[in-house]
């Protein structure tokens, strides 16, 4: 018998904007502003597409749709001008639905999991609020690793902080990178639509299963072969 | 032998939002916001994918998904708190690239065409003012016609100002509520990315051809055999 992809208890890794909370919207419209501010202009549905993904990796894109070259003050001046116009826009997101649900449903389970970010931890942190998780809940955030997504630095590090095989983990996410970093990581991922991806988008970056939300997911745990501790 | 699906000299009929202006993500964060005026709560992804649809069907659908029965003096007031949030947000929306190039190029072919909007005329007319188009342009918004899409009403109409057959028209469009009207209308569509819906969702919903944007629209005329008047 060769061995299986996952143990019987695998453990869940999540995307946090998009996955668990309502906020890749207000993203794409910071980083439009943020652009705007630098003279630069992006059809927003192509910001859209790179939210998730390493900040980094963002502007080397951007540089090449713009066929720009960014210097390095105007890189931190964009990342700057994001963050500050996300903050202004914090008080309009919510927690999707199901999603402090689903992650207490996981708690009395005896299911572990974790949420991996690529987004910094001064705006990942008042997100994070919104969940009402537990102090003690292991976050990893873009400040703690080398790489952020598709790399699968974050999902491994958070593999790590549950003490669980990256192999034993599904990961949890609504953006191609997050599904692009798992099978980096070597982990199965979950789309969620959530974050605004369509469905055949995330089968293709190889999502084994795709549900609306979080609430859709917790009502369907089942066909993970999710199962409370015996 | 069969008659043809298209004559050799197709009309085209656009489709506003999305598919010549970056209006998109500001329609959405507008209904979310005027939902949020009136104590609902919706997901955002799940109002972008209900822009572009009649206003109508659009409440019709948030009764259903927020279980909710929303009066007459309710709707109203939505209504009018989108539009409001909307005109809010005008100063952000820009044309998308290549909509100008593009209508100025069909034109100069003398190849017929109009724009058809399921937007009303008071958030259409500032947006439509981006284009720096002839007053003269065929252009019917939701207030000209009984149903708006995806009953096929709005585009029925469009061919009918340009005296050409529905079924000798393209419709271009971003969302699949253009793409399932342009099948009411007995025409064939081309989708375009520019309003954030992905490739495979467009051509599910009936899309002959999809491109980025109108930009790479206007590169690839040939493919949908557009040439000039010979």
């Amino acid at each position: 018998m060769s061995t299986p992809k996952l143990s019987a208890r695998p453990a869940l890794l999540f995307d946090l904007d998009g996955t668990l909370v309502d906020s890749v919207y207000q993203h794409v419209l910071s980083w439009s502003d943020a652009l705007e501010s630098e003279g630069l202009h992006l059809s927003i549905w192509r910001i859209h597409r790179r939210i998730g993904m390493s900040g980094g990796l963002f502007l080397k894109a951007l540089d090449r749709e713009l066929g720009t070259s960014l210097t390095e003050p105007q890189a931190d001046r964009l990342r700057q001008a994001h963050a500050a116009a996300l903050l202004g826009r914090l008080d309009q997101v919510r927690p999707l639905p199901g999603a402090r649900e689903l992650l207490a449903a996981l708690s009395s389970m005896h299911v572990p999991w974790a949420i991996a970010t690529s987004g910094a931890s001064i705006t990942a942190r008042p997100t994070l609020a919104l969940l009402g998780i537990p102090e003690s809940t292991p976050v990893v955030t873009r400040d703690q690793v080398a790489y952020a997504k598709p790399n699968p630095d974050l999902f491994l590090a958070a593999a790590e902080r549950l003490g669980v095989p990256p192999g034993d983990c599904f990961v949890v996410g609504d953006s191609i990178w997050d599904l692009l970093a798992a099978q980096r990581a070597g982990a199965l991922s979950v789309g969620v639509l959530s974050g605004g991806y369509g469905q055949e988008e995330l089968e293709r970056a190889g999502a084994y299963r795709v549900y609306d939300d979080p609430a859709d997911l917790l009502a369907h745990l089942d066909e993970l072969g999710i199962r409370a501790a015996g």
